[in-house]
């Protein structure tokens, strides 16, 4: 018999949409040639490439000559972050969270290392940072923020509206714009993006997280935005971004982000019914667990649980010993204590216990079912090994 | 009819081959993890990555922990050159030549407008820089050395050996360290590469040169060879190039690298043949042609030719008419005049109207023949419409 499997860490990566690999293949053998080329072969390339580029820019609400296409969300976060203070080619001020991911939380680091001075914002403990807050910590030296659009922990939206907002005033009066950037990574192809309306200067895109490969992204620079290159070569993507264009991915990114835009009610719908189903399981059969994050206002698609008196890996472990698939929080970051939940205000001992759920459209509600025939037996045999657990009962 | 379609820009990019796609499907669907997860989603994906880089490494005479794997050549080319300066976290010198592909030029300038001191070796009419000059130009201010190992416009063969021994030399009696990196973009798969051999820190290759998709390259880190992040996130690559790893093309990258290693021999007889007959064709039927470059340093693959009294994009068009595809030097640089050429001290006019045509082991004979049938009238053509050359008759 072979072994159930249960892919529950969406968040971490997808599956390649079969649709995708169609849409790529014909760009492997036939249509080769580098879209930089003169020649016919290169022509249409170029063609693909461009049609891709609006596919792209037009799902977001952007004009195809604001789309950058990059090798994934890191490499459009570097980009933006390092791009715009790198064009002001002077010291300033840069507000982010405590929440970002990596791609952005070490690269503010590494702005720190270079003389610039980073905001951290804290979160409450729905992993939501506050517009006051933000507020405050715009100062005179402010040249960028840079605030994630949901986080992939615990899904947490931040408020990207009222940040926009805010800057809009401030920037009104001000000689030295502040740009806003986004990482967009876990809302692209799950909450529909408009970077007209919620008025962001920078937004990535990583293609993997919505039924693209791995190893492309994309980042949108509004028109006027100046970014310095992190990179440097060829004058492809518009001079901002050198290297042989990667055609078969980008055609795959634009088709995957055109079903999950087309689909978006549905799946989401679908994904938030598995995530709630999965959720009142564990809440009637689990005792003493805690589930981060206000689902009012988190992606439909990440269900994140801290289980008390447990290891988070333990647990993980014995599901993946059942075939199924979950993490403890970010791929990126394997075997870190979570900087998500502590800036939450997590107790450090329940956020050891923590597993993330991540849902996509593919899943189904036999999963979940065979999840909660597992999981709540999974807890007690590993709680049953705890002595604080023991002394409690 | 269909028309005849003829690839002569192996050189700019080269179509996927067949077995690199069948070796990378199930990294779509059925391996689709993150390699850097718990479960068994993500093992199956590392023990794939872990089978790869044994690969890649076990083909240049490297180890494991020495390769990187990038999205490309221009990536591996910018994280050597600038990985080791920002390892080194003070201004100095570095050696290039003046016909570095763009990706090491364009990195060069932009060292120097950070501070940084550069020397541009000449070349000669052939194309390769004198080992004398080399020596020369070391200071003791110098950091590093970056060399490419095959011109991709002429396909002059580099005296990587020579350098080698020379900083081996310079580098016995000194504290800093000059790091020696190659780009062998163009030698990769073409030319046997033994990073002990000639004996160099750094090297990058680029997967589509060699029947691998764009987007995934490599870069070569000798063990001890410190450099710095230039990008910024999660722990991926040893923490030096963060970002989900694109197990699919790693795959397809190890695959076409084997592919490439296992026929060397075979496929450089074929494409020199090609290239021999072509040359010859050319030389019979064409009056007032330069062949750029010497065959008896020069890749296999790589045939340039200028063409007086003729604008090479126009004999490009001509070509591409009839379905044959070639270029008029670098893809990176459409456009442009060449530089490669302008350092080989080629006449500015002659140099105007350069084609190069690159092969691959998949070109055939009929393929030249078809050339031959089609490129001595292109040129006629054409130059009847140069008063020069109408006035030399």
């Amino acid at each position: 018999m072979e072994k159930k499997k249960v892919y529950l860490d969406n968040s971490a990566t997808t599956a390649v949409l079969p649709e995708v690999v169609e849409a790529m293949k014909p760009y492997f053998y036939d249509i080769y040639g580098n879209a930089s080329s003169f020649h016919s072969f290169g022509r249409d390339a170029k063609k693909a490439l461009d049609a891709a580029r609006a596919k792209v820019a037009s799902i977001i609400n952007a004009s195809s000559d604001e789309i950058i296409f990059t090798c994934g969300g890191t490499e459009s976060d570097n980009m933006a972050i390092f791009g715009i203070l790198k064009a002001y080619g002077k010291k300033g001020h840069v507000i982010t969270t405590k929440i970002e991911h990596h791609a952005v939380l070490y690269s503010c680091r590494e702005l720190e290392k270079q003389g610039h001075e980073v905001t951290y914002l804290e979160v409450d403990k729905n992993g939501v940072i506050s517009p006051e807050d933000f507020k405050k910590a715009v100062k005179d030296n402010t040249l960028l923020v840079t605030i994630m659009h949901a986080n992939n922990e615990v899904g947490s939206i931040q408020p990207i509206a009222e940040i926009s907002a805010i800057l809009k005033e401030i920037n009104s009066s001000r000689k030295d714009k502040v740009y806003f950037h986004t990482d967009a990574v876990q809302t692209a192809g799950k909450i529909k993006l408009d970077v007209k309306k919620p008025g962001v200067d920078l937004l990535a895109i990583s293609g993997h997280k919505f039924g693209a490969p791995k190893g492309v992204g994309a980042l949108y620079v509004k028109k006027g935005t100046n970014i310095e290159n992190i990179v440097f070569g060829g004058n492809q993507e518009n001079s901002k971004r050198p290297g042989t264009e990667n055609i078969p991915y980008i055609i795959g990114m634009a088709k995957a982000l055109e079903i999950a835009d087309a689909e978006l009610a549905n799946h989401n719908k679908h994904v938030l019914a598995l995530r709630e189903k999965l959720k009142k399981g564990i809440l009637a059969q689990i005792p003493e667990i805690i589930i981060n994050a206000s689902a009012d206002n988190a992606v439909a698609n990440i269900l994140s649980v801290s289980f008390h008196y447990i290891e988070g890996e333990a647990l993980l472990l014995k599901l993946d010993m059942h075939g199924i698939a979950a993490s403890s929080g970010s791929a990126c970051a394997t075997g870190e204590p979570s900087h998500v939940l502590a800036a939450m205000g997590a107790d450090p001992i329940a956020a050891q216990g923590t597993v993330r759920f991540s849902f996509s459209f593919q899943n189904t509600f036999e999963e979940v079912d065979f999840v909660l025939s597992v999981l709540p037996k999974a807890v007690e045999s590993l709680r049953a090994m705890s002595p604080v657990w023991q002394n409690k009962k």
